[in-house]
Order: structure tokens, then C-alpha cells, then sequence
């Protein structure tokens, strides 16, 4: 296959055609994909892939093209996949163009690029998993992978990384308490944003507090190299405490053999999650074509036999 | 079942009991708590069920402490049931005991659950909604949903309920926009916190904002009806303004058949929900059970056979 040849020399074009193949649903593309990716996953490179995620107005985008610029400057290669939670409904983009990151997009040592995360047909999610390997063989240093919000895409984008990193604000919510307890477990790095001007103080505060929080969470493997770091996306400081603290954490793990056992740990979690989707996609379709199965539910909503039964009718008729 | 009749009398006990069962994961409660729910759903109240969600810092909790407060306060009985997402590594609560709401918690007049969202096995999501047919049986008047974060919880939520209203702050971060964009199509309501002191400048353009963005989503259906509001949760303001929305529009969509419709495809969303969750916990337990999938797992690991293999193979053996 050509297409592997000219993504193993870096081609541009070839790494945004592969792209667009692994996250097509068609049936035919799903197919060339998965002959793609056999073969890539031969000739591993040497990237780290890093997490990003934080909630919105913490200056997540501001960061990843600062740190980001940072980072093209030293000379490295930047791959940077955004996972985009789309709309259930409507099937539309929350995060909308990529267009924010205009700086940086025009460098040629970085490629970006969003995908929604409109998961269960056929796993996008999966997807941005495969874009990162074809980014691994293409020979980028760095794979950024950008999640929103709290919560199952968070999850998702943690088990596509090897290091995790929530950025977040100086100052906190009522409910912040509660947030770090969980988020504490899954992330390495907390990088505190915004800290200049007016916010230095508060956000060194917010530092101590994330410091504090981690104190709870020795338990977790691979806590004792979890650290919290201070930058202002805007006055570009701090990034070479993250890179620094990056690499340490990376060269840590190789050490203490966490690093492979979270990527043995990453395959075992997506061929679960695809089992998931395809199955998840069998009950979408199976219902909606089998119309004894419509029946069971009209059932319900006429009020003639309860939910249960009808739960019970279908997974039956499914399921071995 | 004298459980039935002690809950229809409004009995606190009794409801508290019938909330613990259906949350149950035992299969003895789950088959007592078919039973107890079958019964129930023959004696539906008249209670109107409201989604609440909000980032965290928009002040949700206290807005529903607030709001919760004044409709106790008019002779109104209030259930308050909290989706509490759940840490996937320690299973621990993420927003932690219910104790905020310590006021509110006094009233005779209101029930309030917080719910742990630890989903799949046995769908504890599942549970709130029961848990909501169980308040509505007792006589309840309102019945507040209330979530954290984007994303699965949230459409859980609204699914949960006949009103789903959006809780935000002034002022907006970058990415604010787009959120927008997504959110507004499955939110009646908006609620734009703090219209107090300082920020109230701040949360008038708030609330306009959310109004232009309403004016791009007129093809859902409910548009028509969807509000923004401004309210203090700090002053007390605007509570009246909020329960006239609700039952403004709670009044249009029986009017037009929307309220109906919703909950006839909530029931459908249930089913196939926990025909999900049922075939997720089979996914889970098969694999860990048949040593046959266990090694197709193996073997990619040691780089024998690849993900795709094991993937179809896996499906093979679970489905018809």
C-alpha cells in the first residue's frame, strides 16, 4: 500500500488522507482502514501522547497554541487530535472550526485536527485512537489529545493518552472540592492557567489547593509523580516547567513499567469499547428492523405489558 | 405489597425504603423492586418532573436550594433527586454527601436523594427514573433532576424529565459559544445565575446572548416555548418568573401533545437503555468468565492477532 510508504515519510497529505479513512463510517473505507493500521502499528515511532482536557473559559485552547508554539519552536513535531463532543440531536459540532488555533495551524511541524466524538456508530472515538497511531508512524514527537468537559469523554481521551493533564482557572467553584476528588485519580499533570496580572495570586492559591488534594490520592499507581504547575498561556511562561515535567513523568513510567502497562491496558479498554459500540449499534438497528421487537416496545407505551417484560423480550432475542 | 400503600400515602419511610430498592443491584431487590414499580406506575401522581444542569461555579446548588426553598415555601411538596457522577476508578461519589443542601433538607415538604450515576451494571440511572415514579406516586409536586457537566449525564437527564433547564453564570469563556450551540437544543430553560451586585450588568448580556442563540434553533421542536431567564439565587429573584415559565410551558406542551410525546419516548430511550446496559455487563462479565475471549485479548497484547480479530471475534461469541 502507497498510502503507508508516504505517511512513514511524513507526508502531509497522505497522513489527512489516512485520517479521513479511519474515522469514515462506510463499510468499504472501515476496511481499507483496518489493511492501514495493521500495517502501521509494524513501524511504531517514538511520540508521547498527552491529554489535555479542562471545562470551558479556563483558556484550554489559549494554552495548547501557546504551549503548543512552544514546543514547534524547540523543533519537535506536533500532532494535535481534538475530540469534539458533538450534538446528540442534531449531530452538529459544540467546539465548531478548528479555526481558533490559526497560529499554529499554519506551521508545517503540526498537524490538527478535530473529530467529533459522536461515538456509537461505528466509534469515532476509535477513530481519533487510529489517527493517533497514523500520527506515531508519521514520526511526530508530540500527540496532543484535546477533550472537553468532565465526564465519559474524559474517560475516553484518558485511555488514549499516555500522560493525562487537566488545565484549569485560578479560583473555584462551590462544587470544585468534589470535581478534584474524582479528577485527581486520572490525571498526572494539573496545569493551572492564568496565572499573570490581577490572577497570579489566586491561581498559585487554586496550585496549593490541587497540591493539597493530591496529598489524598497516594494511592493511585503512578501518584507519586503526579505534579501541579503554575503558566500564563499569555505571558508564555511556565512551558518549560510543563515540558520538563512531561518528560520526567514520561521517563518515570517507562522505569516503573506504568507506561506499558497503561498502553496493554488502552487495547484491552478499546477492544471492549468497540465490542460496546457494535453491539449498542445491533440493538439500534436489530430494534428498528425487527418489528417484533418494535412491538414489545409499543406494548409498553400502550400500557399493555410493562417495561421489564419487554426489556427481558429483547435482550433474549438478541443475545446468545 | 403494604410498601405501595404506606408510598401513596406520602409516607417519608416508606419512600426512602422504595428509592434504596430500586437503586438495589441484588437480583432479590431488583425482582421486589419490578413488582413494587408495576404497582406504582397504576396510581401516577401529577407531579412535573425539571432537569437541572449547570457547569460547576454557575452556583446549581445553591439556585436549587433557593428556587427549592420558594416553592416549599408556597405549600408545594418537592422531591430533589441528584445524579452524582461517579469516579470510575474508585466508584467514589464526586459530589459528595448532600449535605449542602442543609436548609432545604429540614423541610418536611421535600425528599432529596443524591443518586451515584455508576452506570452499566444494573443502570443506576435506571434507578432515578424510578425513584422519579416512586415521588410522583407519593403526591409530589415537582420533582428536580438535578446533573453535573456536559455530556452522557445530561442526556440521561433530560430524558429523565419533562423540563430540562440550563443553569449558567455571567459572563462566558471562549469556547461558551459553541456549548451554546449544542446545549440549546435540549434545554426549555435557561437560568442565568448571580443577576446580583457587581455581575448584574454582566448576567443582563449573558442572558441576551442565550437569546440570539435561542433565535438559531427555532427548527427544534418546543422552540417556541424555550425561555431565558435572569435570576439571584443569593437575593431570591426571579423565583416567581421561573415556576410562571415552567408552568407556562409545561401548559403549551400538553397543549400541543409535546409533553405527552416526550414521555412516551422516554420509555422507548429506557428500554433500549438498559438493553444496553444489560449487554454492556454481559460484555463484561463474558469476557472475564470465557477464558476463549480472554486470550483473543492476549493475543494481541503479545502482537499475534490484531484488535480487528479480536473484536469480531468477540462479537461472534456473545451474539445471535
Amino acid at each position: 500500500m502507497r498510502l503507508v510508504e508516504r505517511i512513514l515519510k511524513g507526508e502531509r497529505a497522505a497522513i489527512a488522507k489516512a485520517i479521513t479513512l479511519v474515522e469514515s463510517s462506510r463499510k468499504k473505507d472501515k476496511e481499507e482502514s483496518k489493511e492501514l493500521i495493521s500495517k502501521l502499528i509494524l513501524h511504531p515511532g517514538h511520540s508521547v501522547r498527552i491529554g489535555f482536557s479542562g471545562s470551558p473559559g479556563v483558556g484550554k485552547s489559549t494554552f495548547i497554541e501557546s504551549f503548543g508554539s512552544y514546543l514547534v519552536d524547540k523543533g519537535y513535531r506536533l500532532g494535535i487530535l481534538a475530540i469534539d463532543p458533538s450534538s446528540q440531536l442534531t449531530g452538529g459540532s459544540i467546539l465548531g472550526d478548528k479555526t481558533r488555533m490559526s497560529e499554529i495551524s499554519k506551521n508545517e511541524n503540526t498537524f490538527i485536527r478535530s473529530t467529533p466524538s459522536r461515538g456509537s456508530l461505528g466509534g469515532v472515538s476509535f477513530g481519533t485512537r487510529e489517527a493517533a497511531i497514523i500520527l506515531d508512524s508519521a514520526g511526530y514527537d508530540f500527540i496532543f489529545i484535546e477533550t472537553v468537559g468532565v465526564g465519559q469523554s474524559e474517560i475516553m481521551a484518558s485511555n488514549l493518552v499516555d500522560i493525562f493533564s487537566l488545565i484549569v482557572g485560578p479560583g473555584s467553584g462551590d462544587e470544585l472540592q468534589g470535581i478534584k476528588k474524582g479528577i485527581t485519580e486520572y490525571a498526572d499533570i494539573f496545569i493551572v492557567n492564568k496565572s499573570d496580572g490581577d490572577l497570579k495570586l489566586q491561581a498559585s492559591k487554586t496550585a496549593s489547593d490541587y497540591q493539597s488534594a493530591l496529598s489524598y490520592s497516594s494511592s493511585t499507581e503512578g501518584s507519586i509523580d503526579k505534579k501541579v504547575l503554575l503558566v500564563s498561556s499569555l505571558e508564555k511562561t511556565g512551558m518549560d516547567d510543563v515540558t520538563k515535567t512531561i518528560q520526567e513523568i514520561i521517563s518515570s513510567h517507562k522505569k516503573s513499567g506504568l507506561f506499558q502497562k497503561r498502553r496493554a491496558n488502552q487495547i484491552t479498554y478499546w477492544i471492549k469499547e468497540e465490542v460496546r459500540n457494535h453491539i449498542q449499534y445491533k440493538v439500534e438497528i436489530g430494534i428498528g428492523d425487527d418489528s417484533q421487537l418494535e412491538d414489545m416496545i409499543s406494548n409498553v407505551l400502550s400500557g399493555e405489558d410493562t417495561m421489564y417484560n419487554a426489556i427481558d423480550g429483547i435482550l433474549k432475542k438478541l443475545l446468545k
